[in-house]
């Protein structure tokens, strides 16, 4: 078996460059030296009309297909060869299925040319889907290479290339396309996605740099706008880390929010810290418009784990009657207030993410907004509880997944290398007991900022690195504590584009003083000219289940800095 | 320490009774024989206006407390002087805290006399809490010899006495009167209440039968009127049996609802089946009232597991406009379905039990309503994976709580007497797939009555049994299956009183046929002459997090058999 992986693994990754019509081939893909940046060079391959097309955000689109403006099909087509063309420059996608996507296109249009009107409010919209997904004519690897062929890693159980994850029920409903999935790093535990099918997703802004992960295929498609809008999973900053290292808009929902059922995953049943499931796209109306389609759908009587909280637009309202105050200072009863996180004391962010909350601070603070340094409980200790329910089985279960082909596991997931000891029933209920005590202890931080605020109630939301530097660097991300604090106390969260790296701004401080070794190593792996170009994003973080508040915020603070 | 455990329990007990003043003592009291019914026996030692206020419902009294027309004194006065007698009738008690509640509702008396309106919308109210709450100035046993003068069982933590459940807040910001807290079995994994403190707690209205568990002690306590409403926390039947079985109303709310957050528990940390807190109460409107009541007061901002969902008022008033109709045929397009339980196809319920289905289903009919035999996926599969988190850790936690002291375990936990396995991480995540899967499959079916109902709907909800019996007989209680389906969906449900046992009537069946041994021996159990008299109660089971809906067609079926 240990022999065949890579035949196995190579065979794959052919079947899917197979399906890249030829007249969608890039003869000679440049090298990364030859081009860093890939998100103006992909456009000379696409006409002036898929430009058009591939170019607007889905809250655009829908806009175009819902009025029969443009034809679902046309849009379609576009979105496939962008996409084809990103994967020979990026290595992004798991699944090409450009043929059932037009095929369901022209479904859309003939349902549309009978009934003059759209099937629902994302009729003809494509959406790319994160390869956890289960999507009927395709199968789902996750990146083992010892799934390919298999349902989950189990052969003839009847639901190979049949079965479609619950979520599939509601976008068809809603009326999207669907017609690719996007790579992932095997085990899904990784901020860089990287597995021995595809190899390593490269990021379409600065090649030198990571796409992110694990949602990390979503991140490079839309980035290169080879997709308006995907769905990632986010269990440590999965679906946040991706939109932000692409300068993408990504929403990490609280659990039970979105459906989740009937998605394949690492570590399935562990329900200490839940993975969740939420869109990425390029702008935040986007997604705000893919989980108001979700929601309208009553997920919550297809999926045990959805509380049935309908889109409730009166949260979102108040924030959104700010959009027109941009420009000016916000009145005095309606301006908001926001913690900001310079560091979590663990690790130091590098200079362009301390360029980026300066510049979101100062935009805010000249709308108006109060601004107070955010001083919550310690993020090292809910970090470190926070991350015991990835390692509760020891291991056993990604490994019984490497074992089925005998693949090599990559570096950055090599925690699970080992074998390790699995937690007790006892040791689990503490880990549990312990997190409660944690999300407690922060909940009551937030609610006593009440007495720190002018505006009387406590703080609006929280500004947050995602991580210590843009992007990572291939092998060298060392750090996930930005993002899983999120995770840890089931927060709703936003990760939104700020700028981007300028070698001649952000420079190293010479006069760094790190906590310890590991801050001053992440400082230094901070190259400026290794970095110039790449998107710098941050994360707009509220209380648990507060999608509606915390998107129309990202909306206005994205707004406010020009985004 | 093994010799003095009865010596410990002894003093505790004493110090329980020492605490009832010398005027409410019963000089000598009853023996079971003697008086079997307590409930109309009780009257005799309390007057003209105390009656009127203890038998007045939980609604009824906030009307006259909020308006000013009872003093919080006199009322609360009159409650602590019933449920002393309960007491000594029932064993029903195990924090008295009287004095600490008459200075408390001699505070909202001088705060309405001052500002001439209530504190909040329970200003006044008495209500009881199960041993289970922390309140401050007494302290939490849960019935554990091991954990007097304790925090939980651990000494010198500086929360003893002074700590205080989340839920305390809300309620006192509402205005509610706490004066006492009420028996639990040991362990609490029961349905009959009974420790080595405070010994065995009586059914009010047949003292030869159980007040029902784990919220035995409010059962018994709201089923004498020494209580108008009291909370109980329910993981298996918990809040409804001992409703049921007192001829009560029980709401055990769907997880997330209301807020447990600071509550001592047993196998706290245990998440894969949560235990829930719910109220007990004389009637649905009182249920609603309290329940309200604290949604009003956003515990979301104060219990990291509830969710933000405040009371949907839209969710109850198509059901509340049904009330008109009483008496006569519903019109069609205002028409519900149900579904019924008959059997579980385990265990056969007995005659009484058999008797109130008819008898409710025959009232639905009689005012146009629509009946299905629900026909779901398997009960016992689903109570067999459900019951595994019971003993996820082998009975650990349980077994330290007995080593404290060295107690005895009472046989109706005799469960948790010998050491088991502790499950592994992998063991416990494949419980929670395997129960997601169950939840999903019991929802599919459900959406499917879709099919077989002319309202086009799925059926609104489920009539089923609580227990195969009206109330359990001393060490008798030999099947949870009919309460427990319940909590492993995560359902929402409320018990509901229909009638009590007539000894000519509701006879042993001659032609009965049993499904096993069990079932034979469970109607073997089941003796006319022993039950007479005894409350007979079902439940009404909604899909999750339908409190409103769910409460409002229990008061409506109450209201149609004239309860």
């Amino acid at each position: 078996m240990t022999t065949s992986w890579k035949d196995a693994a190579a065979k794959k990754r052919e079947a899917i460059s197979a399906l890249i019509p030829a007249e969608w081939r890039i003869d000679n893909v440049p090298s990364v030296k030859e081009q860093v940046d890939v998100t103006d060079y992909i456009k000379q391959y696409l006409s002036r009309e898929e430009l058009g097309i591939t170019e607007s955000s889905a809250d655009q689109i829908v806009e175009k297909t819902t009025s029969g403006a443009w034809s679902a099909e046309k849009v379609t087509r576009a979105f496939c060869h962008r996409a084809a063309l990103a994967h020979q420059l990026l290595h992004c996608l798991h699944e090409v299925f450009f043929d059932a996507a037009i095929a369901d296109a022209k479904k859309l249009d003939a349902y549309f040319a009978k009934h003059k009107e759209p099937v629902g409010p994302l009729h003809g919209l494509p959406i790319s889907l994160k390869d956890q997904f289960h999507v009927k004519g395709v199968e789902t690897t996750m990146g083992y290479v010892g799934w390919i062929d298999t349902f989950e890693g189990k052969k003839g159980t009847g639901k190979e290339r049949v079965f479609e994850s619950e979520m599939l029920r509601e976008l068809r409903a809603s009326g999207a396309v669907l017609y690719c999935k996007t790579s992932v790093p095997h085990t899904l535990m990784a901020g860089e996605t990287v597995n021995n099918i595809i190899g390593y997703t490269l990021n379409p802004k600065n090649r030198n740099l990571s796409s992110g992960g694990s949602s990390g295929g979503e991140g490079a498609l839309i980035g290169i706008r080879g997709s308006p809008v995907g769905f990632g999973t986010d269990i440590g900053g999965s679906i946040r880390v991706p939109a932000a290292f692409n300068g993408l808009y990504g929403l990490r929902p609280s659990t039970g929010r979105l459906p989740y059922e009937g998605m394949s995953n690492s570590m399935d049943g562990q329900n200490t810290v839940l993975s969740v499931v939420g869109p990425l796209g390029t702008t935040a109306s986007s997604l705000r418009l893919v989980t108001k389609a979700l929601l309208s759908q009553q997920p919550w009587l297809y999926d045990p784990l959805v509380h049935e909280i309908p889109w409730r637009s009166a949260e979102e309202e108040h924030i959104q009657q700010l959009l027109q105050f941009v420009g000016e200072s916000v009145p005095k009863e309606k301006r908001l207030a926001f913690g900001i996180i310079h560091t979590d004391g663990v690790v130091t962010p590098t200079a362009p993410i301390r360029r980026a909350i300066k510049l979101v601070t100062k935009a805010l603070e000249a709308a108006g907004h109060e601004i107070t340094t955010w001083s919550p409980p310690s993020h090292r200790v809910l970090n470190d509880t926070g991350f015991r329910p990835w390692v509760f089985d020891g291991g056993r279960n990604v490994r019984d997944a490497f074992a089925l082909s005998g693949e090599q596991m990559a570096t950055q997931v090599s925690l699970y290398q080992n074998e390790m000891k699995e937690f007790t029933a006892t040791e689990i209920a503490e880990t549990n007991v312990a997190m409660r005590g944690l999300r407690k202890e922060y909940m009551e931080y937030w609610n006593s900022t009440a007495k720190e605020t002018s505006t009387g109630r406590p703080v609006d939301a929280v500004i947050s690195p995602l991580a210590p530097w843009p992007a990572a660097r291939e092998a060298k991300y060392k750090y996930y504590g930005y993002s899983t604090w999120v995770n840890a106390l089931d927060y709703t969260a936003v990760a939104f584009p700020v700028t981007n790296v300028d070698k001649s701004i952000d420079v190293k401080s010479s006069d760094f003083k790190p906590v310890d070794e590991k801050d001053q190593e992440i400082q230094d792996d901070y190259d400026p000219e290794i970095y110039d170009g790449a998107h710098v994003s941050l994360q707009i973080v509220g209380r648990r289940l507060q999608e509606e508040k915390i998107l129309a915020v990202a909306e206005y603070v994205g707004k406010l800095i020009g985004k």
